[in-house]
């Protein structure tokens, strides 16, 4: 029993909507569906959810909205048509805005129920195809299926009791087309969780209903070793594990949404990553475990937008503390830090430009001077982040010295090496201009030399 | 104008007080003499300091004392005897003793009555001795010096008016002579720096007399590159930075006491490092800045004694305060840690063995799995630690690479990298075992094949 989710290029428009059916019916095994709002069908085309959170404000703010509510209605009535569906489908859709927008809500329930019209309609719409195909398919919604949820300030969470309650799905005949994106508080109103969140709804039904494998269906083949955009056709990614793929998430692979994975990797089911527009392609699996030892480093990953702060103050490795004030400073000004590698005498702490704006980077800087009477606090700016990914790393002998040869001899210095904490990865600190002349030479050396390695 | 400081080996003996009085007698600039108490003769000698302790202890718990009694004033007895000093020295020397036994006192300030009887007997002989050689020398008493501390828990520390009283002794015609180690509080008690406290003292009166420079005497002839012990005759370090004896006295270069050098470091005072026993050999010196940028790096240090904590929890990255929290269950329970490399999901805390009994590992854990809820948490043991240390080594392509291809040749696998904190030095953490082979491997590629480097 398989759960397959559908991302928004995979259900951009008629033609997406069928190679999705084909796909489902190609495999008597996918039962479970999960889809996400229709996406851009071209570069400049609009995501239906981000059209319809323009609604939700305009309307919310008694603004003009009709534009909008015009260009949503007519996406859905094109796909209706053109998969020739019945009209009554189309109009039951556009109800279903009508209600959200006159009925009374708190603000950010009614912002949510509009969010989770673009999923929800993606089901109806789906499920309606696949009878007309002649297949057993039906519309379930995530109440229904059991995705109960609880707001917090990340986002909705699932409550444990959800899981039980979803397993019940599997009694249900046919194939089941569950909207992705959102559930249900206990008290029946709608949450969602952060954006990107059906692979969320994918991974979670995955877990519930026990699957044998949760297939998520995007637009590339397989993931890629590293960044195609900094070097040509890259060698594809047969199998991963789950801590590559989240070392290789954190810079820059955006295959998924980090989060999504916990509910599969807790119930330890394996994850395909696969291509609606080539469903014949490999793919890539994403395991508990990974076999093949031979290939040590699976990926290259990269980010910029990182600062770094430094602080050197004479003996601070005998002041018992300096680490933990240090830290109690960062948290006060909610800035979270991604590393903090210390000597001697001096940390580092790295940080996302995100975290940093300019104010709280001087409250920070005088906080620091102030209260720990740092020696020296300065502030690095466009730094760039390396993740050299791959299970067993640690015990390679001879990593470490491929890498920093071919950062070498890309001529790229390194400003900071962060080996050993995590056991799947090498980080380097680089000079964001040097980032693509270093992952060049970074996969060459890994990928196109491989066994030339020591 | 000078100061010159001279180690317990360097006035071990009545030939080793004649060696200091020839090397003060051939410069005019060493005007200020600072001493240790006698040290070992031989590798199975006593240093007169444990002895005073071991009298002190015996003779405070009503226990036998008195063979510690003889075998003291005896060592003083002899060197009295062979300088040809008069009698009555030893007699004052016995006395002082015979007073502090009797003198009612709190015990921690009788305790350091008799440490500070070593370097204060010492002082008294070396000047009568001078006096004897037709120099004008006296000897200064701290409290006469100015050497006013304040007692806290880490140890004396140097009352800040001191350095204004120090500076006066320029004033004093002919050599002063002045006891290491101890100093008087406001309220005329004797308090003593914490072991090596001579380097101390030596650095306050360089700080306080604005010296040219001081003269550190001891049995070595300069600093070496790397622990002898390990490589033979290793190069040896002509000029060294504060920064760099700092990072290397962390691990394992043990010529220096760290907080010795503040005072010195902070008056921008030279410091050079001499050998009693070779008083024409060149010495290192350590400075503010050295101009050779050639020789990146000056010294590989080592040590040997680490544990390692491996934190790991998904999603970690994600959540503010972890790493503080985390820090904060160690200072808890005392524990001071070294460094703290991070992954994304995971955290490694580097700990010296004497900070981690069983109990506080035990304590240690059970907190951060239950507190922090991380998914794993393992202690490793038998860690060393590697510095590769040199000015400006953060701005070298290629060093990083020469240090990993050393420890590949010399087959060490690498547990930890850390660069970027410390703008002088590359750090490495590999098992134990390793730890010499690695060494050898990395003198041979920083030190023989200097050229070849890229």
């Amino acid at each position: 029993m398989k759960v397959a989710k559908f991302g928004g290029s995979s259900l951009a428009d008629a033609n997406q909507f069928k190679k999705v059916a084909d796909i489902i019916k190609s495999d008597a095994k996918r039962k479970f569906i999960v889809v996400s709002a229709p996406g851009k069908r071209h570069e400049h085309d609009f995501k239906i959810t981000d059209l319809l959170i323009e609604l939700a404000k305009s309307y919310m703010a008694n603004e003009k909205y009709k534009s909008y509510y015009i260009t949503i209605t007519d996406r859905f009535s094109q796909i209706i048509d053109e998969l020739g569906l019945d009209k009554s489908l189309y109009e039951e859709i556009k109800t279903t805005i009508d209600d959200v927008m006159v009925k009374e809500l708190p603000d950010d329930e009614k912002l949510n129920s509009f969010k989770a019209i673009g999923e929800d309609s993606s089901a109806k719409i789906l499920s309606a195809y696949l009878r007309k195909l002649g297949l057993k398919g039906s519309y379930v919604n995530p109440k229904d299926a059991g995705i109960m949820l609880k707001n917090d300030r990340f986002g909705a969470q699932l409550l444990p009791e959800s899981l039980e309650q979803i397993y019940k799905l599997r009694e249900k005949d046919g194939i089941c087309v569950i909207p992705g994106f959102f559930g249900f508080t206990k008290n029946g109103s709608i949450a969602t969780f952060s954006r990107g969140g059906s692979d969320i709804t994918g991974s979670i039904i995955a877990a519930g209903v026990k699957a044998d494998l949760y297939e998520n269906f995007t637009d590339v083949d397989s993931v890629y070793s590293v960044n195609p955009n900094i070097v040509e056709n890259p060698k594809e990614i047969d199998v991963l594990t789950y801590r590559e793929m989240r070392e290789l998430s954190y810079a820059g692979f955006s295959v998924f949404h980090d989060e999504a994975l916990i509910p599969a990797f807790e119930a330890g089911i394996p994850v395909c990553i696969k291509n609606t527009n080539n469903p014949d392609a490999k793919g890539t699996m994403i395991v508990s475990e990974r076999k093949n030892e031979e290939n040590r480093v699976v990926g290259i990953a990269s980010d910029t937008g990182f600062s770094s702060i430094y602080i050197s103050k004479y003996l601070m490795n005998r002041e018992l503390g300096f680490g933990r004030k240090l830290f109690q400073i960062l948290e006060e000004e909610e800035v979270s830090f991604e590393h903090a590698p210390s000597g001697i005498d001096d940390m580092t702490v790295i940080i996302r430009d995100s975290q940093l704006t300019d104010n709280k980077e001087e409250t920070i800087v005088r906080r620091i001077k102030e209260e720990l009477q740092a020696d020296t606090v300065s502030v690095h700016q466009k730094l760039a982040l390396i993740m050299v990914v791959g299970e067993g790393m640690k015990e390679t002998i001879g990593l470490a010295q491929t890498a920093t040869a071919a950062l070498g001899e890309a001529k790229v210095n390194i400003e900071m090496i962060n080996q050993g904490s995590s056991e799947v990865s090498l980080m380097f600190g680089i000079k964001a201009n040097d980032l693509h002349r270093a992952i060049r030479s970074l996969y060459k050396a890994f990928f196109e030399f491989e066994n030339d390695r020591t």
